[in-house]
């Protein structure tokens, strides 16, 4: 197998890109386990800076643009965590960022963008005119665009999780990552492909935006459709460069519905008593889905993000 | 100033419980140091077993029950931590446990004890009741009551998380503490009085559960007053134990608002995403209701459990 991402490639990045994230933690939960009857070591992307593992794609991404292109600055659109993780690196380097992002982005991640200084350009809420207005921008100001996945950049980037997950634990069986462009996933295969190859990665989608899935079964890159998910991270399309790696690397999508979301989001704040947003729950959601295929295993979980909308917390 | 507990006894403590508990993480959040203008440092005991400090108190309590005694169980009411914290540290010794819960009591807690194995027997929600149904179950197993916080070996184990956290940082100007019974905040003032006696403890109580406050002000004991509080561990009144060692070592309690507390809960799960009780929140209430003061300070938290009642989360 060729991929156009080496191990070098990964190992770079984790050295590029050390002083700007955080090394997040390991944690176990004795009562998951034990209900699963398996391992389960939870890599903690929600203690990463911005609250997500976007924070290392998009750190490994601006390192590598030219002194001249920064000063042009960055541009993305997102209506999530990408959005605040090029923003927060633009300011760590005082290079301008532009954010395009959907008039009905909650207020919160539109304060977070804007509180790293970014500017944000709001767009209609959908993928043509989020482009469109994107690419206005683009022309306007002449910044760099960096895509929130279908980036070999932001692949290698993300592929620094995994890279210290099976640093730290040996003999993993199973990496479990979500799956919505791919960017992690992809990355989290690599890693695994190359460190620990007896390792088998599974991603897991919502029921509601399967595409991957789809793509997986028809061999052919299908697009999103419109969906409300609760796991909005994950409402995206792989792309053209996550979906060959997928292709060859991940066996398996597990899909899950929202009411099995939920309870895995319910599961981890109860008994690791961390907070993480619906689209990190999405991977444990697929265990407890199939846990009797995953007795006995020792499984990563990549906890992608904890950036949870508190408004849900409606009665306090 | 003479205690009925030395720093033997607090060194003690933590060597008898240290395989019963776990050694909690201190944490930190640049967001919430900005907002501040002061250096957190939190002791996580939200990540403690049973998901509270308590766990601290009922091991150091069961542990030192004679052999013969243990034979005959332990009994306690609580209609939260110290119940489950009694619960798991019997199911550990494996010896009986019997826990005299309000009848009122939310549906999880309960589930949670009775999953430790002990017998749960349900009250009224009165204090005569409760006192009433716990005096038959005592009288009829023979049990040994342990009672929740005014009890030297309940304070010297809460005790042992600013031990910790003293032993960890150093130089720290301030201990928060939130007060209910008072077993933690006494054990707290107890460990920075014998390990760094220029730290000064402050507590911190709901408005509408002031009856610390009071009896400081007023150099009598209070009773507690029936509070429908959000910070349900902080409902009840000091105890004859806990107030002269606060009365001594406590110069100021801060009393902050139900919506000080929701906020400060928000601002810890969302900066530092962990999950955190509102009891928990309301030190951090206290310091940003007095900001001002404790600017450039150094100050240590505890938080004191992470049992947050996930129904509340009502839109997922």
């Amino acid at each position: 197998m060729k991929f156009s991402i080496s191990f070098d490639d990964i190992k770079e990045a984790s050295k590029r890109i050390h002083t700007y994230i955080h090394r997040t933690p390991i944690l176990t939960s004795q009562a998951i386990n034990q209900q699963i009857n398996a391992q389960l070591y939870f890599k903690c992307e929600n203690f990463q800076k911005v609250g997500a593992f976007k924070m290392r794609g998009a750190s490994n991404a601006v390192l590598q643009v030219s002194e001249e292109e920064k000063k042009r600055g960055v541009a993305t659109h997102s209506s999530g965590n990408h959005g605040q993780a090029i923003a927060a690196i633009a300011k760590q380097l005082k290079i301008p960022a532009y954010v395009v992002m959907p008039s009905n982005t909650p207020k919160i991640k539109k304060e977070a963008v804007a509180g790293y200084g970014a500017q944000i350009i709001e767009c209609e809420p959908t993928l043509q005119n989020r482009e469109k207005v994107l690419n206005e921008i683009l022309k306007k100001t002449d910044a760099i665009f960096i895509h929130p996945y279908n980036d070999d950049r932001i692949i290698t980037g993300q592929a620094t999780a995994a890279l210290e997950l099976l640093n730290e634990i040996q003999n993993v069986d199973y990496i479990f990552a979500p799956v919505g462009g791919g960017g992690l996933i992809s990355g989290t295969a690599l890693a695994a492909h190359f460190i620990s190859p007896s390792t088998q990665v599974v991603g897991v989608e919502p029921e509601l935006a399967n595409d991957a899935y789809r793509s997986l079964q028809t061999k052919i890159l299908q697009p999103a459709v419109p969906t409300q998910t609760i796991a909005d991270g994950l409402r995206g399309a792989l792309g053209t460069k996550t979906f060959p790696i997928i292709q060859q690397l991940v066996k398996e999508i597990i899909c899950v519905s929202e009411e099995e979301i939920i309870q895995a989001m319910k599961l981890i704040m109860q008994r690791i008593k961390i907070v993480v947003e619906p689209s990190a729950a999405v991977p444990l959601a697929g265990i407890l889905k199939e846990k009797e295929r995953f007795k006995n295993k020792k499984i990563g979980v990549i906890l992608s993000g904890g950036n949870l909308d508190l408004s849900k917390l409606t009665q306090f």
